[in-house]
């Protein structure tokens, strides 16, 4: 069992890949929602408005999961457990506009109509792997 | 909030599309595997070999989540959340087959090298929904 992620796999954190994220609800049954992450060397980070489900559950219950699988190869994918270590306010603007500039080549997910409120409502969930599963 | 899946969405359970399929460790910590899944109006059907972590999970634990989002629109996706209600050996060679030919274009996985051990221990698994999500 092993905390480290694989060079070999790393690239798959650091794509444009839509990741899937596992939180637990409060009777524990698994959410499972569609995110975008990055990696930093450290931490998988992801970002998500206080209001969400997600963010209610990574608040309350660290534990989570993300699984993420190569587009081109199916077969290849990495499976990192984790626990949310720390929520922050900080960057989290500027992370969620540096990840839309990644994933859909646009630098503001929501463009100019975000309410200030939105913006601070943003949080940053930085995940220290607990354990890694990869394969391909 | 529903356990119907729209008709909208349900392309992503029909197509070549690799799901996530997040199961709870004995612990409770969400594992998530990359599946190949179907879908029969009733069910949604994955399979496993006994001897995989996940196929443990789904038999001890069945509360289960699926979340697939479509590869050309990252937007649009489909989170199911169910209880596995069936665990069968019956059809599940064949049901194997047939989602190979649909994910890889390949009627067997494993091709002839398959040993009939390794045949007998793959199950179906069927997720009765209890709760849908889905955006786009």
């Amino acid at each position: 069992m092993s905390s480290q992620i694989p060079d070999s796999h790393r690239d798959l954190l650091d794509g444009p890949i839509i990741a899937a994220l596992a939180t637990l609800m409060p009777n524990g049954d698994p959410q499972v929602t569609p995110v975008w992450c990055s990696y930093d060397g450290t931490h998988i980070i992801v970002n998500a408005t206080i209001e969400r489900q997600k963010a209610k559950n990574m608040a309350e219950r660290p534990r989570v999961t993300i699984m993420v699988f190569d587009p081109q190869d199916q077969f290849r994918w990495l499976e990192v457990r984790g626990v949310v270590e720390e929520i922050t306010a900080e960057g989290g603007g500027e992370s969620m506009n540096e990840l839309s500039l990644l994933y859909t080549g646009k630098p503001r997910r929501y463009g100019i109509e975000v309410p200030p409120r939105e913006v601070s409502e943003r949080l940053l969930y930085k995940i220290a792997p607990t354990r890694v599963n990869f394969a391909g």
